[in-house]
């Protein structure tokens, strides 16, 4: 099978960056890749473990490219945009790995040329790890890849979603398309909340004084440590999408407050019939994760896209 | 070397239970074990699945007994105890394996008979599955055990202790003393909290109206996922800690509380340099995790623990 791409650029090496120039290293999906940082030292780093082409300036790494992905935090996708519209070739898409989609695509297209097709998308994958270094090819294996298109029944803009949804699942992603409003509503629940409320349970034990920080760390077991493998998560993506989906985010999390100010009632009250009945409830959306065969021991969030040498 | 035990009574035979009895088949510890639970299906399964002496009432197992565990929800440890208390062996031990540790004294001692030794217990191991089945002998290696002795410098007590010691050292745990007031308040934050945020967020999720249910499982792989399973966890049991630890939760609840706040507020006015601070900071118990060698792939609450069979 040919190539998505005769060429493929990678602007912004972190995680999600890395782990598609390791993908397509792997699994194909372009002829040439060029890979770009805003940070020097991220560009050595780069060069040294991941082995591909990198570029000494945005522009340079664009030139020619039919793809390009943004995997830069989204607080600077319009200000790499406007940096490389006036290198990106007529006809190319311009596509992004961001967690947000509705602001993603207004600071991408208040700069994208009119003649390059943009084309959101967000993969369903992820680890909490980040850098250059934290990349590896099977991070989108069986993941989901939602594609939020701007437009439809324009031919030239439709084959441009289908080479990248080739490209996608060349990589071994399920591409879905979605509406960018209702993404953002979607991921508000199933991943901006978990986070935020992740790192500000971390906060809360940083601050009691009544419990040693040792003893919080000792007896972690008992399920704070997977909030603190969540809250390890990068802190520049997460102050940008916490910025960047605030409606939604606002809104569930007020919904959220609501729920645990019911459950605080029922405990000062020593109501057990609601707690019951919002626990039991609970298992329901389990049992539905667990029909729909997304339960491995590997399938967790940060577990099957774990390098079990990335803590050494 | 000789078992701690010759004869051990489990009451209640849930997932702790019943790992208890695979441990000490596994490992040693007693040389004969009798079960019971309060449920008539529990007991006729856990004849079947563990295949060792089940009583047909909780006097029956406790007779001869040189010690005694309670793995039933907490919330019946003082009726539990009321009822066994006539036929308990003088000198035997009592403990549990309860997740609060101050109620769990008051409710056992106002039964306890003076000759016996009340000794409260807590393994801080666990997964979210429930049940006679759901027990493994390998639950208690390398996890804490917080014994709560009720006094010191007595000599037969003092014994007793160091011989529970050597029993749950036995299993594989690391035993600690804490004192059960200091007990509650670390798992208030380790453990009592994350559960009840689990629980909070998979009901949020329930109730959105603007959200499908079939869209939140699907792209649960963001983070939402790891909540419904700690949220899977037996709702009795959790009802029941709740109920009991009610002080220690509130106050942490509602320093976690006003710390969410703080993060909602930054949200609403676009602060991204609080939301940076604290995102960054949360990175810091992490680190202490990983130095502590305690984030290993399998380490983490319900992954080394799991039965990889027990979803299917």
């Amino acid at each position: 099978m040919s190539a998505a791409f005769d060429k493929l650029a990678i602007l912004g090496i972190g995680l999600l960056g890395s782990s598609i120039a390791h993908a397509v290293k792997a699994y194909g999906g372009a002829e040439q890749v060029t890979l770009w940082d805003g940070s020097d030292d991220v560009r050595e780093r780069a060069s040294r473990v991941i082995g591909m082409d990198v570029a000494a300036s945005a522009e340079d790494a664009v030139r020619d490219a039919d793809c390009v992905i943004l995997c830069t935090p989204v607080g600077v996708f319009g200000e790499v945009t406007a940096q490389i519209a006036g290198a990106l070739k007529p006809g190319a898409i311009l596509t992004d790995v961001g967690s947000v989609k509705v602001t993603a695509a207004s600071d991408m297209g208040g700069h994208c040329p009119a003649n390059v097709h943009l084309i959101p998308g967000h993969p369903i994958a992820g680890t909490e790890k980040s850098g250059p270094e934290a990349g590896f090819a099977s991070l989108f294996q069986e993941a989901w890849h939602i594609l939020t298109p701007l437009k439809q029944g324009e031919t030239a803009y439709d084959d441009a979603v289908a080479r990248l949804t080739t490209f996608w699942q060349g990589l071994g992603a399920r591409v879905e398309t979605m509406d960018p409003v209702r993404h953002d509503r979607v991921l508000a629940i199933t991943s901006h909340l978990p986070h935020l409320i992740a790192y500000n349970i971390v906060s809360t034990a940083y601050d009691m004084e009544s419990v040693e920080q040792g003893e919080v760390v000792k007896y972690s077991a008992g399920g704070f440590r997977d909030f603190t493998r969540i809250a390890a998560s990068d802190p520049v993506m997460w102050r940008d999408v916490f910025l960047n989906n605030k409606d939604a985010v606002l809104e569930t999390l007020g919904r959220f407050s609501e729920d645990l100010a019911a459950l605080q009632r029922a405990i000062r009250w020593g109501d057990g019939d609601t707690l019951m009945k919002e626990f039991t409830r609970a298992r329901g959306i389990r049992e539905a994760i667990i029909d729909a065969g997304l339960d491995t021991a590997e399938a967790d969030f940060g577990r099957r896209h774990i390098d079990p040498n990335a803590d050494k």
